[in-house]
């Protein structure tokens, strides 16, 4: 019961054509949820883990039910899926609780992200602190219904 | 060899902080793709499978390479790699080739589409036409390196 | 004194590839501090004045000093400085006030809109509670420096 | 009659909500239309003009029919409306000529930029080769119909 929930704001203009919030601004939603979480991926006095870089290497996103516009923020569950030498997968629940506990979820996403050298501008091993941190975020796998071969 | 090649245009503002073309803004371009495509996948006659109604429903999408903006569109293939009852799965790679055929691969990814009835608000069946142009675009799995569990 | 203030979430994405919120995405924001306002403008029992219709016919934007993004809202006064038969202009400003009072004004904008019929697809006459709304948002011009001839 | 035709990919996804090109997705198409002009602000072996700093100051922009979404790009006439010592004014024109030669204008707008010297932060004057071109572009100014006080 480690997930971190971030609300996120979603705009008028993330609807497409057909008046839903549009599939690939999904995406543009969950890398909000990413940069505020990142902020808090900060070690005392250090730049945070997106300043020190970081980037994305794959995503996998489902789509359950539509999302629709509304000026309050949709809750989103953030949390680490896996922590590997040099990258971690983040896993997200987009979703609405009815006041009667009914949940609907929207959307369910992961990340794999890769620590990344600005300078040298290649892959580096995540640090002590980083990984603590990524650590205490550890829960489940996110549970696709669908999935590629 | 029956995928088709889109080349689609990438515009200055698909660049992020970084400089490079931003992980959201690929799906961006894959939706051109697919909009393009999809013009094809249209019944003598008939509507488009746009506008007869398709909704996606899974993407997966990998990043192997930094792509830069550049004024050139970028050349993607896209194939269909599975036809089902009512969904089918489309596969992308973006890259580039160097004039001595060495490829460069950015992206590969796969979108699962669930044909859609407009009117009724529920997923369908494909048509018998749908059917038949999909499975002449029938290619190989999308050979991804790194998969959530 | 009849401006509302509209704090608006700016996105990591907002930014172009020269680190600065970029100038398109400053209208982006304005939008939604338009929707929000709109939000408002719904007379008892009735449609918002966003659901009822309203076209943007000319926007007017000044950039006085660059943006940068950040995790908190911006703050954006947005008042009304006329009002016609069938349109109304708004008037935005985004500002930062430091804490020993000194304001940042980052942007200065109009947006003229005009009332707009949705079935007839026709424009069509603000009616009294509009009007009576708006009026009571009226405040002064906006004072660009720079301007078209 | 110096105006550049830059013809101006429209993406599905620049279509809102009420199946419209969006008014701010206007301004993005406008972008494109400069990114590319000020590749051929380039002198010799030097930089482009994108490249050795130019930065937007204000944008008019003028909606008169709506613009609807198809495959096709559509034509946008750029031109230089007028030349200053460190800034200059662009005009442009978003039309569809049908084959009985009737034009309908989408859209009319200026943009002024203000050239930028990237290391130091600040403005600086436009160079003779920079003026020379840019005065080779000049043409009418732009003729709005609606303006703010």
């Amino acid at each position: 019961m480690v997930k971190r929930n971030v609300p996120v704001t979603v705009r008028w203009s993330d609807m497409d054509a057909f008046g839903h919030v549009n599939n690939v601004q999904v995406l543009r939603l969950l890398e909000e949820v990413r940069v505020h979480a990142f902020e808090e991926l900060r070690e005392d006095g250090g730049p945070s883990m997106l300043e020190s870089g970081v980037v994305v290497a794959h995503h996998e996103v489902e789509y359950l039910a539509p999302l629709v516009w509304r000026l309050a923020p949709v809750p989103v569950d953030l949390w680490v899926t896996s922590v590997g030498g040099a990258s971690f997968e983040l896993g997200y629940e987009v979703y609405d609780d009815a006041p009667d506990g009914t949940r609907t979820t929207y959307v369910r996403a992961t990340t794999t992200a890769v620590a990344y050298d600005v300078t040298s501008g290649r892959s580096r091993r995540l640090t002590p602190g980083e990984r603590a941190t990524l650590e205490a975020w550890l829960d489940e796998p996110v549970p696709f219904r669908r999935r590629s071969r």
